[in-house]
């Protein structure tokens, strides 16, 4: 659920989106998506959450990796049906963790 | 929906949370700090979604906004009911966004 990420700077990649319908296929397609980040050298986790808004932010060892991802990605989409098809819009912002803190419940 | 962020560099703060049940006096407390963070200096835009997951992304001219509102945002928290009582965990990473893209369909 959370990302195990290590000790900040690492990088994330957040990805904001407005579907033009949350289709079965779009479904298949991030599952999919997700897979291939894991496999992906300089990976680090990701976190999704979608309600109207969507925002899936995946975490990167360095720019190196982002860029590798980031073609990998590309292809992936493409080769499928297109993210005109899926997307009314979207944005991608890079971003360096510079710190990070959290809070864990006592079980 | 999606922030209309300037162009970077600014800072992004992912609060990534697990809640341990969603109830309605959560939901007031998250729209109270979101109706607050719209009000602070520096403040650029921010982008939520739940499902599981939460994910809040709020973005910050600089650091000293950052700062600002965290000192705001945990007073108001401190007020209400403490977190321990809505989180079963969450992670906040402050990250400066180097570079961003986006894609909007024609209308």
């Amino acid at each position: 659920m959370i990302a195990k990420t290590p000790k900040p700077p690492y990088y994330a990649v957040i990805f904001t989106s407005v579907l033009i319908e949350d289709t079965e296929e779009y479904q298949k397609v991030s599952a999919d998506l997700e897979a291939l980040a894991e496999k992906q050298d300089g990976f680090l986790g990701f976190e999704a959450a979608r309600s109207g808004l969507g925002l899936f932010i995946s975490y990167w060892k360095d720019e190196e990796a982002i860029q590798n991802w980031k073609a990998v990605a590309s292809h992936e989409i493409a080769q499928k049906r297109g993210r005109e098809e899926w997307y009314d819009k979207f944005q991608v912002r890079v971003a360096k963790v510079e710190r990070a803190y959290g809070f864990e419940k006592d079980s």
